[in-house]
């Protein structure tokens, strides 16, 4: 693999010029005001890949953000490696905590600092580079595609239907993916598992306007007191949900298999330690790696409501709203989850008050198993270049789409991530290790070569 | 009375005018950028008080916002009213749900609409301009004196030391304020108790950075979900107050006292219409008047924390916050509250989380006999002009300043209130009717020629 090293240290600052070109497009795909620069960064991927060495690549509309999709095809008698990965970003805030402005990328202490640097511009350009590297030595052992999309972030409304109505394009063989991460710089993994989601926004409305505390207060709902009780209910004291029907699909996971979980090395204390936290916290009867892997949860990712701002106001506010989110595990279904929840939620709103429950979005876990030819290869690759062989491993992360892929395209996907816990993806200073990421352009071409021989 | 009547209609619209200055000016105490408008409201202060007919008028440095104060001595052998008000005003967000700009004055359906239109600028401004009357009709009864200061809506936090400072100069024989409401435009009330109050922010802190809600949700405390817990912890499922001690020095009012509380005019139907409630909220066992008047209570004014913005982030946060305050009753110490909520906040938090307790301020509650000489003189001058005996009211409010001045300077106070519950201080749309804004000018005078007849 000496011409592989060749061509990366020949093309080291390249590389980096091209990626940092990507991560200056501030592509939050949750805020609409960013809409044009979804089509910077499509537009962007689409030169991308033709400058690799893609036979063709196109811009494709949907109902919300586009896609880019490019291919090159070698043989029709070789596999098919459909790589997947998406151009659009969490928002950036709070702001003011970032040690350099999120969309003007810099490398410090060896890692690239901006939001995407790893989640998913660094990831899935790793895959650009790999291809162009195998087209521009000559030694691309598949064919392969390229789907990048930019509503990953906020669930991928439209890619469902995208896919139905190319099929026939998108045939592969095993979709390709970076999205995840590993589970520390010298013990290699591979996803194995992946939690669903369900998203939601609550309104609490009291009175019709803002009042004053003193007039008003202890005669009339205050909705953010009625809200905080309202959350306090749905979770027990032994951390689990009280939603009925919450678990009613969640397989517990057997004896066995949770003796395997257990062996992935997990270092409590310095866990606790990288949080800054005393203790942790969550459902009785379950390990932390446990919680984050086979159960489902129950977040409040965002609230407000009434006066936020310096010093004390007097008021006994009209409206409270919160963002809530459960992770789901594979096998529990997100239109039911939807539906249960907002039927629990309304059921227990006091007569004081009106609600109102929007769902923002949903999708499926995904469960990998590892007989796969493409995780043998995937297993191969990483011990060729970590020197170890990678643990299977469930996150509690969620990537809908990937179950949606088996859905419709029936394609299974391999999930090989080289982020790092500490990479902070969806925080101020997201950040990807340089060796990381050129450690991914060196794993994926062995990845192509492996699945080639076994498939 | 009628010169008063024909100074009034003479002088109408430069009486709204000199108002309307004042009201421009943003003298919001809560925000440092504001700061620079507490002067200029002070100045303007000055110059209306010696445009009325002051002796003299000054502005007095404290700590915090000055005080305008301004006298006319005519004979020492009569007696002094000292009137209080303040020029500070509350924020005024949301600010998109105001009709006209807050700080741009205007007049419709014959009320000024404006922050501060009633509390307090619109109501001090009454006593200025009825001194101006009697100073300019020759009919001032009493020596008077006037002390408006700038920190109200923040808990006057420097106008005690202030009021020890100048004992000698606010010597007086009763304090005139009208910073209060009647029960309703047909029905005069003078407000004979007023609420406590102690108002913290409170700050919850669990992993010492935001997190991916899926990589760490379950495992890691969301202070979001905690502080909902806590805060539902507070009340329970009778409205009652948790916090160990809380109800200690609450002096239960007789049946005697609450059959009489009983007997002002108020309808239920008519007040949850007006605020477009399904049903009242409080205290089991009290009427809607009761838990306003006679009861404390525990109520959220904001919250905050984690993704507020648009569409879904899933998002562990590192903080959530809260602004908290009780209303509090007479008897009740608000310094011994604070200490008992703080103690009993960071008991019930959970290990897995820090949490932080700051005291924004408190003030005592008050109480009014209703057989002071001002007292009596404040129930004619009602009767006068709106031809009814006025009803003596406990109001759920704070003017913690009130039991200040009673400790500080041995003085009573008299709350003659022209606000209605309409005038939505202290939220958007503030606005005071002309109507009581003029009545006001025309019955001040009256409690003067009383108060000097009875004392």
């Amino acid at each position: 693999m000496e011409y592989f090293e060749k061509y990366i240290s020949d093309n080291r600052d390249r590389f980096l010029d091209e990626l940092f070109g990507l991560l200056r497009i501030p592509s939050i795909s949750s805020l609409e005001a960013n809409k044009p620069d979804m089509y910077r960064a499509a537009e962007y991927w689409k030169q991308t890949l033709l400058q690799a060495g893609a036979d063709r690549a196109e811009i494709y509309e949907t109902q919300g953000n586009p896609v880019t999709y490019g291919e090159k095809i070698m043989n029709p008698n070789k596999p098919t490696v459909l790589i997947y990965g998406h151009m659009d970003v969490m928002p950036v805030d709070p702001i003011e905590l970032w040690i350099v402005p999120p969309f003007e990328p810099e490398i410090r202490d060896e890692k690239i600092w901006a939001r995407g640097a790893e989640d998913n511009k660094g990831q899935s350009f790793m895959h650009a580079k790999a291809f162009e590297m195998m087209v521009k030595t000559n030694t691309l052992p598949c064919n392969v595609k390229f789907m990048i999309e930019g509503e990953e972030e906020i669930g991928s409304p439209n890619l469902e239907k995208w896919c139905e109505d190319h099929k026939e394009m998108l045939k592969a063989d095993i979709i390709l993916v970076s999205d995840t991460s590993m589970i520390a710089r010298d013990t290699p993994s591979i996803t194995t598992g992946l939690r669903g989601l369900a998203y939601w926004q609550v309104e609490v409305t009291g009175p019709s306007r803002d009042l004053h505390s003193g007039l008003f207060g202890g005669a009339v709902a205050n909705p953010i007191n009625v809200l905080a009780k309202m959350i306090a209910q749905m979770t027990d004291e032994n951390g689990r949900i009280t939603i009925p029907g919450f678990y009613d699909d969640v397989v517990e996971v057997s004896a066995e298999e949770r003796a395997l979980l257990a062996q992935a090395p997990f270092d409590l204390d310095k866990y606790m330690k990288s949080l800054d936290i005393a203790e942790v916290s969550g459902e009785i009867g379950y390990s932390t790696t446990e919680r984050t892997g086979i159960r489902p949860t129950f977040d409040v990712c965002g609230i407000w409501g009434g006066y936020t701002g310096e010093g004390a106001k007097t008021v006994l506010p009209s409206k409270a709203f919160a963002k809530i989110s459960s992770r789901l595990v594979p096998n529990q279904d997100h239109t039911k989850i939807e539906i249960l929840f907002k039927e629990h939620f309304e059921k227990i709103a006091p007569s004081s008050v009106r609600v109102e429950v929007n769902y923002l979005h949903g999708g499926y876990g995904y469960a990998c198993p590892i007989d796969l030819p493409a995780y043998l290869a995937a297993e191969k690759a990483y011990l060729d270049i970590y020197g170890k062989r990678p643990v299977p491993f469930r996150s509690g992360g969620s990537i809908p789409i990937i179950s949606t892929f088996e859905q419709v395209l029936g394609i299974k996907s391999i999930l090989m991530g080289f982020g790092l816990e500490s990479d902070a993806i969806h925080s101020p200073n997201e950040n990807f290790p340089l060796e990381q990421f050129f450690n991914g352009i060196r794993t994926i071409p062995l990845f192509y070569k492996y699945f080639a021989e076994i498939f």
